[in-house]
């Protein structure tokens, strides 16, 4: 391995085939379109250099290779492939930022950001699209109160995750609905789209109209945390939701013709390293169908009935009246979300929504980050 | 629990709990939007009947629960809704069809459909998606060698699913390119877009010109057969390439503005319970940024040159010339494509391309099943 030493005493070694597999010269690689253009087979797995020696006082390190190929590295593009575990968490936060996991008692105030910032400068949209990742929850205030903004706010990130559904969809009570969101009863707490394998990752919501009795206000919890209280408070409970698959669906006809959605999927999914990555909550989109050996299914239900529960605790959920012109922003993956019920007439209470792919909305976040935080886009050189 | 002997001998047990749960009476649930319309923390986790009844001849069960509910099943919606290993097995074929495995020389015949078939026969349609999901790889034959006609035909199943790319993409040599695809050397084995962590799953790639001259072959493996095989030949091969985090990245601008995609995944990336789910192979797009302790580095390239070699060996590796007309369909979450090299100008080799996701591809298979398919459809009851 090559070992580097810069002033100052940092030290990294860089494995010799890596360091060939990353050859810079125009015959390895294609400076457009960041491509590497070797091939795989021809990888050089004994690669030793016959020669190194820094150049260009300090800024460049020439290598010459055994089959006499030369390859020139930038010390600054090698300090910022660093593989020393420092560096390498370094970057861990261009690829994905941290969560940080919250009850309603823990978050001193709600994640806010104003709509006309966000869409007139990059600095508060970057530090909007932190936010979500970082607490899942963001709400976008003062928008104007008309159909069409909230595609506006999702078209300032990217575009639109379309669904079956369209690519926007109005919740308003209505008379023989389709779907259960469109009754003025309440909407339990719940995670869209549950049988979409690629579950839109991020939704936004917002309130063109509110209904202006009791009622009708909006709930948040991160089932998440919850769900990682949970495995604190009874693992069995917690291991029964993350083993046993449910059947989700959806079968109906809506914009785009007749579909017939199906997916099984465990309420709280985890990988194959324990992290949950996941929630699956809907109490309608949940299949009678239920693919378990009889005798798991009682003890199924009641640690459903135990998640639901803390879910709803008003130490974990968020409880709060949307405002006309509000528009709530969360991680669909991460965050359940209701309605208390209210009673009125149709047409009173009308919300607009639309979803986005977690895909886009962190490549735009990095995209803001190379050109707005010169620290961060270290890794982007 | 319920136990319901029907004719011929046949037995299944119905828990109580989930009896109750998904009583059909109009308080319980809403039959035009297939929704239980009850409360998670109502759930009756004790539920016990006081009584139960075949009525109408053997079409009905009814039960009178303790808290004096009435509920009625249909004979039918209970027997499609068995309990019993036999009768979810019986339902795994609508959820998802069992894959079989092949190499260029286990597989007789490519599987192949026509295009005006498929355009405009159902049956035709439904037997293609099948066969997708099966084979994961699909030729579609006598297609008009015109632009637009590859968007059709996914059009036919669903909606495309976007990229940052748009929603079509197409290949021809030209100068300056931004993507090594449009050069005319050897476009190596790869599955697209790895840097998405929903990777569109299904490719269609329709020829509209060919170069007549020797070379620009298309390259097709099932790279999960061939892992399955590298699992077997080489155990710590296999291990490294399921638990290395690769960087994949793409990086530019196109239809949709600026990008800069970033996904931590192995090459075989396999679920918590060891299936492989999705394969991730890309020379260009592999990033050099590679977040691995630098002692584990060279082990892993020696997998990765071992996996590339079995997946472009001709025991596994289908290489044909395609026609103009011809569109080859298949699983981007499965197979591998790539295209010989050949030497010509710009313009004389065309291909339009577009994806789908998986989610609407199954959604519109069992759309097709339940009109077409009596037997199958009885999983819909």
């Amino acid at each position: 391995m090559l070992k580097v030493c810069w002033e100052g005493g940092k030290e990294e070694v860089y494995p010799y085939v890596w360091l060939k597999d990353n050859c810079r010269c125009p015959s390895c690689y294609h400076k457009v379109s960041h491509s590497r253009l070797t091939f795989i087979e021809e990888t050089d797995l004994k690669a030793e250099p016959i020669s190194v020696q820094v150049i260009e006082g300090g800024q460049q390190v020439e290598v010459v290779w055994q089959d006499v190929h030369h390859s020139t590295y930038g010390t600054e593009w090698l300090d910022s492939r660093g593989f020393s575990e420092e560096s390498r968490q370094a970057r861990d936060s261009r690829y994905r930022l941290e969560r940080k996991f919250w009850g309603s008692e823990s978050l001193d105030d709600y994640p806010e950001v104003s709509f006309k910032e966000v869409i007139t400068d990059d600095v508060a949209l970057l530090e909007w699209l932190r936010q979500l990742e970082v607490y899942g929850f963001v709400k976008v205030k003062d928008a104007p109160a008309e159909i069409g903004q909230v595609r506006l706010l999702a078209e300032r990130i990217a575009f639109i995750r379309k669904t079956h559904y369209g690519e926007d969809f109005t919740v308003q009570a209505k008379p023989d609905p389709s779907n259960v969101a469109y009754l003025n009863g309440p909407l339990q707490l719940h995670a869209d789209l549950p049988y979409y394998e690629y579950k839109p990752g991020v939704q936004f919501i917002h309130c063109i109209t509110q209904y202006e009795g009791v009622g009708g206000d909006s709930q948040i919890t991160d089932a998440i945390h919850v769900a990682r209280q949970l495995q604190k408070e009874c693992p069995e409970h917690y291991r029964l939701l993350t083993d046993t698959p449910v059947d989700w669906f959806d079968i109906g006809t809506d914009e785009t013709g007749e579909f017939y959605k199906l997916l099984r999927l465990p309420v709280i999914c985890t990988d194959k390293n324990g992290q949950i990555r996941r929630i699956n909550m809907s109490q309608p989109q949940r299949d009678s169908h239920f693919s378990v050996p009889p005798g798991e299914v009682t003890a199924w239900y009641a640690a459903l009935v135990a998640y639901y529960r803390l879910l709803s605790d008003p130490k974990y959920c968020l409880q709060f009246k949307m405002t006309p012109g509000t528009i709530i922003t969360f991680d669909n993956l991460r965050i359940v979300h209701g309605r208390t019920g209210y009673f009125s007439g149709p047409g009173e209470r009308h919300v607009q929504g639309c979803y986005l792919d977690w895909d886009e909305v962190r490549s735009r976040r990095r995209v803001l980050e190379t050109k707005i935080d010169p620290y961060r886009s270290l890794y982007n050189q």
